[in-house]
């Protein structure tokens, strides 16, 4: 029953058996290894970009700062949503990597950029001159940190904004596998089809040890990127085996499925919660993640039987009012199991 | 026949078992992880140090900046030696996580600083004014980007200079393991004892996937440690990975076995090469690394065999005069055996 | 009829006759001027200070971003008005010279901090983690941007909440001495008395060519403001000339008298403006500042007869309804007299 | 009988009688002022560069750093003379502003860059991979350091190597004009057309209270160079007072005639010098800075008279032997007078 997050499941089979054969002999280090090659060429069709420049790091905060700082100067702003993980959960790492440029956070339902406040923030700073920070880039989130989703269309609606104003559009995906099953649509059609320029592709909370590819569909800035990446200490000597976990994962449709079941098992715990009297959901569920409030005792009975997951936007205690409902983040991953979620739901059940 | 770097071999079986073994379930994530509350205090005591500040990331450069930019202002001086890691191969890490510092670079035989450089460099810095870089810290290297070691009574006696300046003393371990168990001491001896501050402590190169610990055996930065790790991206979500590996390679000697089996065949390649007419040795072996300039006619049989290495530090034609000397670097690896080495000095034997 | 900043007023005669005295023979550079020896004590005895460091630099920008980078880490936030200098008008220097730190904007009214959202805010930021940026510091402007003006006490009540929370104070006082004179307090009560750590005290928009003392009451850091400033290019070789300046302006309380020009005239077009039918003050005037909504007709007069000064936030066309009011910002400086004025309102005045 | 640096000067009367014209009424602010549209103009025609950029900064640090970084990446080497003033005296201002670059320095007589290191350097460097520092750009000086003057030829010698490695090529010339009319050539024939890209054109060493001119003789990262330096506080609000001293200074040629002055009384000093038994010169005079060793019974007899001067570069002792010679640098401004020169003389002799 542990719902914290994505990213405290391990690594499916398949997985560890790429390492393991990834692990035969000698290889050249630093991304000149055989796997990257054919990943390379396996991400590229993947995107139906057979131009895209593609890099391999271990965390999403440096797919991120690093994609960023590629993209955007130091003074320019960095527009993204006001809980977007760049703004609220690295640490000013974008800042830092891009040499102190401001994020300027947009406001907008359910963790998704309201278009016309994009809109509205770039025709204003359209107008400014010297004194103040310049238009820098765009960054998204798919699934947002609300565990909503923007649908391709929605995608290129704030694209084109951006575009208008001459400003690339970064993707953090770091739940990308998620939205895009959840879509069903194309990874073209969610990227650089939809107008993005370079995204963060998470493998991480999706089934890896800890690996996110940087797509860039336009490769005029690749060795910019790798002498940031190197820079930044993000560049691995043994880099096979980071290669092999995403050739692994990508093959017969491993990540698809992982998600899939991540998807799936977010959507039976929403249906169960819904059948919980006292409970409202704070945000409309995109993949696998749940956003809801509901009775203080459930919160405490999940917690006497173990079940592991946030109190969202804030702690709470579990003293007071029974029937004051609480508000808490659930995530389901690749792991979690449908005898996970029903025991969960039986615990949480009013007695 | 592979010698081009001790990170073009992969990793023993128990790290690859131990990750097996992490993978069990849920885990919480970013250094939370129980694995990781055992490694803290199995280094603890390896160390001696009870109240040293132990942080994992993924790459030396990671490893060797955070603990720069932990210890040495932005105006600070790095002094090293002049063909230091730091210095030539990290793409300027230092100056950007420290924020500009500069990287004075010192001169002293085969990769060791030579102590009256430092100390008269110490000296001229003493009497700076607002105009210079001020006095920053130390960083020595052991193994040296030579292949040469340093012997703890000299750590400890170029660590005395920088101390009577006021300076911190970083230790950059990439081999430490390999210096560790040719010097024949403890850990602590090698460093805390003789002076050390911080310590990047390599694993990667002896027999990890990609775990570097970085030693602070002064905590008292080590809350700015974990904030400069999570902006530099460096903080994993996934950690529990990162521990297994090191807890792996810690347990039962394993560590101490690599490097040694990587110096014995450091030590049989340079006992072959001795036997070679026209070979001259270019650094005194320190550990697993040979740098050794031996005829054209003897690389060019390595070659046409498919023996991997560097020429160092140039490259060089293997076109031209049988006879002359080429110097190379050499590195033998944990996953480097008797019959790899012996067989390159077949080939390269003249015939 | 020039209201465009008291910025486009010039210097009044004994600041160019100081610099006519200072430049006989030959001085030393770099601070260590006799007069800047004389001018150190001055501004500590004004300050009731003994004390404090006291430094010079020639823009304001300078004066705050090395204020800020000396108090806040890189990951620290600035907590500051969404209307604050150096949140909309500075192009990132803050960020540039803390090496990446966040501005976190506060809302309030009149461009004055909600001491409740500080409070709130700050208690949240105290629950976070090393995913998030840390409380850095609070950063106050008196005159603030709104030309609203903290009272001692307001600033003491918004500095014992940065306190609670073991943060350092800067006050940006680029209009300092117009709220100075305008609250009748010393300037020991709008600062240290007050809680305030670090003060841009500045010259340039109250009459001369270009210098800002940064005053630290607590010298703690007194020396890495030297680096700082040295590092950034503001440490001035000929810097008895900056000195001269603002010796001049503090004797015979010339300073104070200059604002007190300006706040007069400012208080002269208020009440001008009161008269104009159709007029509405945007905030209250604390200074020699104004924000005015006023009708259409009077600003095309206005413009005609060559006034100069901004619409304020947004510019605005003088085609159209002759009635609607636009809003401008008007600013007096020492230099505006009553006949520049008396014009301004004629002119405007409907025939 | 200064002779401790040029910038111990002050400036001339007509820079002081420009101040106080420029200080009639209100201006805008910012560099929009008429003088600098003037100024502009006529720095361009006086480099034969009618496109040429050029900005106004206060001092020399701010102008180099911004000049470099605006054509240096974080990632890129600067290459220069190993006693340039960038490397030795600006506290890491050009690491600071380029967000971590590294000075590369270079060895060369008397401050001279030896153009075949420069060659092997670059030809070394063109070698590197994405581990390594990336060339970015040459800075030269001149006047160097030591006193000597490069030729635009010589200047031209460097700057071909440079250009032929795709590097862009700075000059420092924070003594620009003593150089120009000891070589007696045009500013253009010192600079773009010996290949320089940018220059900083130093006004205060030679008669201003605090100007210096950034001219890229190619406009293209103008805008950048702009948000640059505001970004680094170094725009001016009152910005015609910054114009008007060098508008004055480049008029009825004052700043040749003042570099003149001084450049002749380094050579009245050299002539005097050379009277004096146990003189020896530490490097060839090239405009007004002497580098000589002299008896120390001569130092001791100046300091007792109260000359002002620096041993370099090495502090000395005045007590010791008598006619052991100390190696000092005497720096002649335009206001060093032959009344300063032959007291100097006079009491330095023996008697």
């Amino acid at each position: 029953m542990f719902f914290g997050s994505d990213n405290t499941s391990g690594v499916p089979a398949p997985i560890l058996e790429a390492l393991a054969r990834a692990n035969e002999g000698f290889a050249p280090g630093y991304g000149a290894d055989a796997i990257m090659e054919r990943l390379r060429t396996r991400i590229r069709d993947l995107f139906e970009a057979p131009e895209a420049a593609v890099y391999l790091v271990a965390t999403g905060t440096a797919a991120n700062a690093l994609a960023i700082a590629t993209h955007c100067p130091p003074w320019g702003a960095v527009y993204c949503h006001r809980e977007a993980h760049i703004e609220e959960d690295e640490c000013g790492a974008p800042e830092f990597y891009t040499g102190g440029s401001k994020l300027v956070s947009l406001p907008g339902e359910h963790g998704k950029i309201d278009p016309q406040a994009l809109d509205i923030t770039l025709q204003n700073a359209a107008r400014v001159g010297v004194h103040n920070v310049q238009k820098g880039m765009l960054s998204l989130t798919n699934l947002t940190e609300c565990g909503t989703r923007y649908s391709p269309a929605e995608i290129r609606r704030l694209s084109a904004i951006a575009r208008d104003h001459g400003l690339p559009v970064h993707l953090d995906g770091a739940r990308f596998t998620n939205a895009l099953v959840a879509e069903g649509c194309t990874p073209a059609e969610m990227t650089w089809r939809a107008g993005v320029d370079v995204l963060s592709f998470g493998g991480t909370k999706n089934g890896l040890l800890g690996v996110e590819a940087v797509v860039m569909f336009d490769p005029a800035k690749a060795w910019e990127f790798e002498l940031r990446r190197k820079r930044g200490g993000h560049l691995f000597s043994k880099h096979r085996f980071l290669s092999a976990q995403m050739e692994a994962w990508l093959q017969d449709d491993l990540w698809l499925s992982l998600a899939r079941q991540a998807n799936a098992m977010g959507e039976r715990l929403e249906t169960g919660l819904r059948a919980l009297p006292g409970t409202a959901f704070v945000h409309p569920r995109g993949a696998n993640m749940l956003f809801a409030a509901f009775p203080r005792a459930a919160h405490r009975r999940a917690r006497e039987h173990g079940a592991a997951y946030y109190f969202w936007p804030n702690d709470h205690s579990l003293e007071g009012d029974d029937t004051e409902p609480l508000s808490a983040r659930l995530v389901a991953s690749w792991s979690t199991t449908e005898d996970h979620v029903d025991r969960f739901l039986e615990v949480i059940a009013p007695r």
